[in-house]
């Protein structure tokens, strides 16, 4: 028997994701342009753009876009397709992929992972020089705050600084590159599962828990909701990268389209390689029933889409 | 006879400064600590906030931070001393320079300048290595974010928005990341003084500019103000790089407390090599007339530290 958790069969995330997908992806395509905010003169010079578009556009799974879109729709309570999606959430959604694609250019520098893989392309630097993807990272990371900050008035103020504070705290010394930080200094080192979650947890968890907590602030709700949508984010934050461990063993380059065995070759700490496959395995699925449990007592309805996301992403093959 | 142009003699900067400088040192030291905005549980590691410290604190002459409050104070009407700046106007002053230090720290990597010298201290990767000062400066551009956007309510919301989407614009592509694409790409190339000043407009200047309208963000200003102050903002954003390329080739490596005849080295196009040095001193001259004749029609009181700064920037020795 399968021991996997599944979500609710009646929603269909496929058919619910392609709209959502393709109306990022074009949204992401007018917005990493020479002038996204139609305000400087002259707008930005040509090569930095073509960087930033070649490190965000065609390319990765979109999760994160998906959970601040999924997690608008549960706190506004109305089932958005690709045609009523809010303004603010798709700028919300586009800001956090901007982060997350920032964070891969850098990640994949020689001085830190030094990777020439991603997504089954070369990375940015080695198609712009490190100079250029330094430059290009730099850069996105401001225009996902541009992106949360329009002068027309199509987001209220209070909403636009909210969206920054979520995006700011997940990004910054307590959440992303605090993480990457630790990351950086545990390489040989022996770690305990403690310190290993807490790693993960500001590595990749704050981004993705920021992505369901903006997601939220793209609507009023209750602070009951709000604490569900915590723990729902904590979960499937820490779910993705035990899953990630698990398929950095079992799964082949061709199929994650990038190198996979990386850890184990450079001798990183991991969920696997402390708790064994098996275990590991275990303890995602049980993040899986933690994230959906959140869910149940969130007084939320519009939730299927972020109960199929936790599902998919934890049953993921890549 | 000297020909430089000097501001209000009445107006005593060094006065004035000292006590901000103090003001904002002592809030940069609290700011960009472990968790400098209780949030995140169990703070922030330590070797990555002991390379924003280092990057951040007890050096750098505090231009832009002085520029902030200058305008805050110019919008205010109201004359600041080190005991009544409104938290406001000091969260933005930090924000602005934690930009400015990141700038730095990545601009020192071998990938870029290759640097080992910055204020008279070894730089950031001689000291915490490569990957070390890449994130360290990712983590500072996310922390400027999270100072300007408090949740206790001490900054309204339309502000905390409206400095995020200054200080966004002045970072990206739009700004200071694309003029260092641009400068990137332009070693050896002929440019024309227009492309230079283009490319100084963003790498520098918007930055400035975003200090000098940040300040004015703390407060309410008419629209003939904000020109005005969009015009001083320009004006001394150009001068200042204008100057740059002077000391560049005038001074040396221990009055500058970095390594000096850097650009003519890597045959980088600046002021001096396209006008000669007369030529581009008359320049930073002129630069500073505009400004001062813009501060002259904003119809604001409390213009001295605009004044004064400006002055002091232009006639600077190091």
């Amino acid at each position: 028997m399968d021991a996997r958790v599944t979500g609710n069969a009646a929603f269909d995330l496929s058919a619910w994701s392609a709209g959502h997908l393709a109306r990022v992806e074009r949204a992401l395509e007018r917005w990493v342009n020479a002038d996204p905010t139609g305000g400087a003169e002259g707008g930005s010079p040509a090569e930095l753009i073509a960087a930033m578009r070649y490190a965000v556009l065609g390319g990765g799974k979109r999760l994160r876009p998906l959970l601040v879109l999924a997690a608008a729709q549960a706190a506004s309570g109305e089932r958005f397709d690709a045609s009523n999606t809010p303004e603010i959430a798709l700028r919300a959604a586009c800001a956090v992929e901007l982060i997350h694609a920032y964070s891969l250019v850098h990640d994949d520098l020689p001085c830190m992972d030094n990777d020439v893989l991603r997504r089954g392309k070369a990375t940015v630097h080695v198609k712009f020089g490190e100079a250029g993807a330094l430059l290009a990272g730099d850069a996105l990371q401001a225009m996902a705050f541009e992106l949360l900050t329009p002068d027309d008035e199509s987001i209220p103020a209070r909403q636009q600084a909210a969206l920054c504070r979520l995006l700011a705290r997940a990004a910054g010394s307590g959440g992303m590159a605090g993480g990457q930080a630790i990351d950086l200094s545990s390489v040989g080192v022996a770690l305990t599962e403690r310190q290993l979650r807490q790693m993960h947890r500001l590595k990749t968890g704050a981004l993705l828990q920021a992505s369901v907590m903006m997601g939220a602030a793209c609507a009023e709700v209750s602070s009951q909701a709000e604490d569900a949508l915590m723990a729902y984010g904590a979960a499937i934050g820490l779910a993705f990268q035990v899953v990630d461990d698990i398929l950095d063993v079992t799964a082949d380059s061709a199929t994650l389209g990038k190198t996979a065995g990386k850890d184990a070759e450079h001798d990183k700490p991991t969920f696997v390689s402390l708790l064994g496959l098996a275990r590991a395995s275990e303890y995602a699925q049980q993040l899986l029933v933690e994230a959906l449990a959140a869910l149940g007592r969130s007084g939320l309805s519009e939730t299927q889409a972020l109960q199929a996301l936790a599902t998919r992403l934890v049953n993921r093959a890549c």
